[in-house]
């Protein structure tokens, strides 16, 4: 058994992380970031809940807004519009926040390394690869060593989900039972899910490709052909 | 010629880099944080006066201190000390603060990355390389490799003193005339430099080993043996 801290956004992917990491058993915390993005208000509340009322675990909330919220991005900036449509679509790129999982696993294994955890786990995955280099195998390997280097070996960095898609993610969280109607995985900052945002899409296709339908509520839960 | 952000933090080493960096021709940008330690607001001020007025190169202060001030660091508590005496004692190592370098280069990679800029420069050097593990080469070649990775090769990582100690960087320092006097070293929150925290320590035998006075004014100059 480890002591773990989880990269925890509240979303599909990080709350399967945490159902994974609590059902090997190990002893866990969650932290989350506000850094400023449109969506964060609602993805820090469903964090949040999910944690403390749900899972029951330590949660964290970590604010990098003021170190963050200046980095070009149509997720952090007032004059971009979050784009819609398919996830691989070229205007998707925008969403890209520069060196985001850096900054995010450095804070996550200092306060690691500070409080006596020995991992810290990121829900980083396959389907995001293209888009995202920081989602990358090639990223996450010098990161695991970064981190173990800097800690002097007190800490290191793990990625479960590292060659699986959302839809394995799904399934995988299909039998641990993860309430993914609790979930928030938009990136617009609507009360209810748009529906239509790249990561609204992409999670949509993921369950379809389950078989089962998303019990999620959304504005719209048409497929956009990319 | 690049175009190439500093990690400036108004001491002797970065002081140096930067002299180095513009002497080597390129467009340089200084970047410093105040981290919650309690000689910060001495060495912000050293930092800003020094890139502002003396080497006119734009200073941006970031202010990490909400998401690192709670890390275990005689520096950044409160109720510890900052010790005195030789730098490679063992009680030198409370000075530690967990992560401090990755948090660092990652905002740095992620603000040259956003603003068009080529290469992040680090001051670590060998000096440091006993107590602290995120200044050694096992710590910096996977940075690197992390941040060409996280930013798609838009950025890449360098540390020219990685290789050289203090002694050496002063030699190199007082061939491109860096004003010394204005650096602020010293890791107490003293008006000048106390001259016996390990930091200052460092700092006098270094100068004391190029066979010249440290211009710098301090409380106490004497070399305290380790």
């Amino acid at each position: 058994m480890s002591k773990v801290l989880v990269s925890f956004s509240g979303g599909m992917d990080s709350t399967t992380l945490l159902a994974e990491a609590l059902d090997q058993g190990h002893d866990v915390e969650a932290v989350g970031f506000y850094y400023g993005s449109k969506h964060n208000p609602h993805e820090n509340t469903a964090a949040r809940s999910l944690a403390s009322n749900y899972f029951k675990v330590p949660f964290i909330l970590l604010d990098v807004a003021p170190v963050m919220s200046h980095l070009r991005s149509a997720l952090t900036s007032l004059d971009q519009e979050v784009p819609e449509g398919h996830y691989e679509a070229e205007n998707m790129r925008k969403t890209v926040v520069p060196g985001r999982n850096l900054i995010f696993l450095s804070l996550l294994a200092a306060h690691a390394e500070s409080t006596g955890l020995d991992e810290v786990w990121l829900g980083i995955h396959a389907g995001d690869h293209h888009i995202y280099p920081d989602c990358r195998p090639e990223f996450f390997y010098p990161a695991k060593e970064t981190v173990e280097a800097s800690s002097d070996k007190k800490v290191t960095l793990r990625a479960p989900f590292l060659n699986m898609d959302k839809t394995k993610i799904i399934a995988l969280g299909r039998k641990l039972g993860v309430p993914y109607s609790l979930t928030r995985t938009c990136y617009k900052d609507s009360v209810l899910a748009c529906g239509r945002c790249g990561s609204c899409q992409e999670r949509l296709t993921a369950f379809a490709a389950n078989g089962i339908e998303d019990p999620l509520s959304y504005e719209s839960r048409s497929l956009i052909l990319g």
